[in-house]
């Protein structure tokens, strides 16, 4: 029997306490406690957090193996170096795509192989999950088109944008796959007192962040009755494997968001104590068997 | 620009047939040739491989990175380990689950690890591409259950024992998923002249390949006509993520069988003799991105 791996999470938003019961659930996992800017919380906070350790700086905890880094995806870049340098594997859920995440990533390989640690980057599902399979696919079929549908689901961007209009109290974005890429935004706006719902939508249309997409607006009397942690995802490709046509491959998911968000950080932590060599990874760059517990002999016999 | 790898396609049958043509596609790869027991051929193989070498002895073919072992399942484990003791890094798609699979990974392990070559093991789809979204759905929600339904597609054991019952000619059986990893099998016979279907029929569902299944039989005039190489999967898992339940994840496929199975041996390929240690590996042990050309930051950029 290996030691249990000792958890850091880092930061208790949404992402964090989900994150929490993951290695909870882990059977080889132990929760060394959360890190977070202040200790004092809310009653309910409080509660949740009675048997857990709660501290502002990971030196606190004793020795971790693994920092789950749950704060927004700008810290990134200036939190998970602290933790490489003081000999702890980080991973994070990034969730900027292109330039920025090659940026970090090649930081972080610097940093994770001065130290001899693990950094697992963007270990979301998109990016995350949803790049591994899309790296899968043009394995599988390396020509033809790949589109990744979003939703339904809530999209933060969208919301606080149309949250931001004036005469809008509270807002939810919904993302609508329509297929072959395309998305329809349903926006649901909670209107103040005197607001009209045309001027509203004509103002939401406009911005930037819907003008180039099917945006229609509805009133609502309270945007916290409709909310819902719900999303998905639909991907669909078809291709060619090596001169045969037609080769047709989908992946649909519905799930709960911070819930998959933080497993997928939880099993990659694994990954990064356990199995991969110092430096910087994306989830594509890591081979999916090294997320699992278990020994390698069960695995291969009951899973492949 | 690296060099091309100089790949060797082992045997001719379907699978083969199908690797030369995804070798030829794949922009970093060259096929030095293909290794058959007899290099005679008929009049349509000579015409399909007029510019390719074919020859009785690898050792023919000069500089050989990799080989494509092409042959049957139960060839596999005599035949890999005299390519890696020549240096040659493997690949097979052995098809049979469980304990001979661990087996075969075991020994190829040691035998690629003495000769510093890699062998990557059951890489076609199932087990193989199946087998790594079944680890990476386990990663992505612990607890569980995962259903792998086949089809529809053509069995080939189902298929050779219905053509060995008396009376019938050829036979093709079909494997249709009616969900939950149950199937439904449709036998479709050529009968020989003074054969009976009800007698044939009560052969067949007689027979234990049959016997659990739901099997309905047909006669048809020509098995040769109803020829399809589809085949097709749909998994579904419902788990749970942390401590949240009923997260829904869902693949489906359809595919031309020997055209995905080579393609994924040939992608397979470029992951034993550029990216891994020396040992043996099944799909799910290897990362998906380094079964992918191209160079590492522009795959990060542009996939993730």
């Amino acid at each position: 029997m290996m030691n249990a791996l000792r958890i850091a999470v880092v930061g208790y938003g949404n992402i964090g306490r989900y994150a929490v019961e993951a290695v909870a659930a882990a059977p080889d996992m132990e929760l060394a406690g959360v890190v977070r800017r202040s200790a004092v919380t809310s009653a309910e906070e409080a509660k949740q957090l009675a048997d857990i350790p709660v501290v502002t700086d990971v030196g606190q905890l004793g020795q971790v193996d693994v920092a789950i880094l749950c704060g927004p995806t700008r810290s990134i870049p200036e939190t998970a170096p602290q933790y490489l340098a003081r000999g702890i594997h980080t991973v994070d859920s990034y969730d900027i795509h292109g330039e920025s995440l090659w940026r970090l990533r090649a930081d972080l390989d610097a940093v994770g192989k001065k130290h001899g640690r693990v950094a697992v980057v963007a270990a979301g599902w998109d990016p995350g999950s949803d790049s591994l399979l899309r790296a899968l696919f043009l394995a599988m079929a390396p020509k033809g088109i790949t589109y990744t549908n979003f939703g339904p689901g809530m999209s933060m961007g969208h919301s606080v944008c149309a949250k931001g209009k004036p005469g809008v109290r509270d807002a939810l974005s919904m993302t609508i796959p329509t297929g072959t890429g395309v998305h329809r935004r349903m926006v649901y706006v909670e209107l103040e007192a005197n607001a009209d719902l045309a001027d509203v939508t004509a103002a939401i249309k406009a911005d930037p962040y819907f003008a180039h997409d099917d945006t229609r607006v509805f009133a609502v009397s309270s945007i916290d009755d409709i909310k819902d942690m719900g999303h998905g995802v639909q991907m669909e490709r078809k291709g060619v494997s090596g001169a045969t046509h037609n080769q047709l491959f989908e992946f649909r998911m519905t799930i709960n968001n911070p819930a998959l968000t933080s497993q997928i950080m939880v099993s990659a932590a694994r990954a990064a104590a356990r199995h991969l060599q110092p430096g910087a990874y994306t989830l594509p760059e890591i081979a999916p068997m090294d997320m699992l517990p278990g020994d390698r002999e069960t695995l291969v016999k009951t899973l492949i």
